[in-house]
């Protein structure tokens, strides 16, 4: 049973793959096994992430993005992630205004995720989706988020080409600056370009580059596992230098020069060896994130459903500090 | 020597304040022995979380609010938060300009955090950084956010009065629906009252109050912790009535109004018995945060450094699926 639905989405079929990426969201207990099958079979998609503020005009582009890749003949999926909705896990709207726009395009795979608890167990699915649409031999993977906050950072640093979409007037410098989503770009993109203000924003992005521009995100993991290994020096890696694009989506307008950034960029990693050490810090960052879950949930089950509620108890009534208290349940249940 | 110094941040000398919530910041081994020394003494101070877009004048509103509450010969405390900045780890601008308006005052401390690694470090650095303010005996602690993402969220989310900030012109409706921030706040002020579009901007957010008004906030824990607890049905829930306040935070206007609706939420949550459950809550998480964080450092501990590497060299060469990999590290070293 487990084995056909692996085998199906080998086989890129559609209705496959969404019900696998429905069990990664429910944690259906089959799905890690699945997904383990799936595994050897991933690695060969270019990961996209294209991030930036509401209101900048993000799923536009990527749609436009997805129709280009389709006329270079690529396959595409688009994964729209939504980590800033915890507390009412509601839908995306965008899902099926797209599907018209690209519907009945067997190349094309659209789906959206919104976080129901934690940003810990949405970047876990959105990893497992990857993988899901990687094995299904999707070429490119669009993974566009919401809005531009933390959040964000962690989805998009998943990818292997990161862009950031800008738009005039959106008081955006000083909200990119602020959401540390700069640091991050590998490719800035001011879209709605007929707006005031174009020439502007471009200058001042472009400013920033020059004062600041520094290969900096080769070793831009905070995870405790990628800590352990040595960085190669910062005068070891060729620099890429970070193009700033001006766009007008709507009408298609510099989407091909969006493409061909992508292209070149995706050539820049492959020959300087930075994919390889993209892929390294993505994969360690994983491991490390489900090392934690998984520790979790054991020491959860371990221990009786009354014990936590009367420790919280405590910990209101100031009769334990936290601290103490961790110590405490820890002694009793994983010693 | 430890004893030494949580005696003086409970007699609220300022050095030993700021010098136990550097050592927080640094993870000092003393820190959480100090912190376990302080925490009977908490529990007293008004929590007060304000966030918003930037732009929209939040640090601006959050220094008149301190000298507001000085007025009321209260103590207040400032925590500036940053949670957008993992990679640069870059200090925040605002504090020396802030020293320079209420400085002297010994009535007021104010302080900056940024993130150094990931969020959950911060968040749990920001919990004790206010234990010790609240040990020190600040009766009013402002927790202020840089952006609007998820990463504030969660953040704000400690606090037991929540203010959110929008300002009219930054297309901030749609950006505060997307970021999930509605769903938090206790009180809205609309900052920059003097520009066009606020009677719009008070509108939409009074018609989406009126929309979608209910006490959500009351079970909006995702934690795996607080999952246990049942919450109160929704229908024995006092409702708050979400205010909607303008002002013009540079002028000083309007922040006797947002003062005024703070001591009434205060006092509402007091009366409701909701103040207990958000402290509840909120410890609960915390609990939560720290039991994971000390599991994965105890595993870490027991693993050779050479070992995850090796781990992650697999799963490049997908000779083993990051879901194997748990498995197996945890069977080796975590039985």
């Amino acid at each position: 049973m487990s084995d056909t639905l692996a085998d199906q989405v080998l086989a890129g079929q559609r209705r496959a793959i969404a019900r696998l990426i429905t069990r990664i969201e429910n944690e259906h207990p089959q799905a890690q096994t699945i997904l383990s099958q799936l595994y050897p079979h991933t690695g060969r998609a270019h990961l996209i992430g294209v991030t930036g503020a509401p209101g900048t005009g993000k799923s536009t582009l990527v749609n436009e993005l997805a129709k280009a890749f389709r006329r270079q003949e690529r396959t595409v999926a688009i994964l729209a992630i939504d980590p800033t909705s915890p507390f009412s896990g509601g839908a995306i709207l965008g899902d099926r205004i797209r599907m018209q726009a690209l519907a009945g395009d067997p190349g094309v795979f659209i789906r959206s995720m919104a976080s129901r608890g934690s940003l810990g167990g949405l970047a876990r699915a959105t990893n497992d989706a990857i993988k899901v649409l990687d094995a299904a031999d999707f070429e490119v993977i669009l993974i566009e988020t919401v809005g531009a906050g933390q959040g964000e950072v962690e989805i998009a640093r998943t990818a292997q080409t990161i862009i950031v979409v800008e738009a005039p007037g959106l008081g955006d410098d000083i909200q990119a600056i602020k959401a540390g989503i700069l640091e991050i770009a590998d490719i800035f993109v001011v879209n709605k370009a007929d707006r005031r203000g174009t020439d502007k924003t471009v200058a001042s992005l472009t400013a920033m580059l020059e004062l600041g521009q520094a290969p900096t995100r080769r070793v831009l993991h905070h995870g405790i596992l990628m800590a352990v290994e040595a960085p190669l020096a910062d005068d070891e890696i060729p620099r890429w230098e970070i193009p700033v694009i001006k766009t007008m989506a709507l009408k298609g307008e510099g989407v091909e020069q969006v493409v061909e950034a992508i292209t070149g960029h995706r050539q820049h990693l492959t020959e300087t060896g930075e994919l390889a050490a993209r892929e390294r810090a993505r994969l360690a960052e994983e491991l490390e994130n489900r090392l934690q879950a998984t520790l979790m949930k054991r020491l959860l089950a371990r221990i009786p459903p009354d014990y936590l509620p009367e420790v919280v108890t405590k910990l209101v009534d100031r009769r334990i500090a936290p601290y103490n208290a961790v110590q405490m349940i820890l002694e009793e249940y994983a010693p």
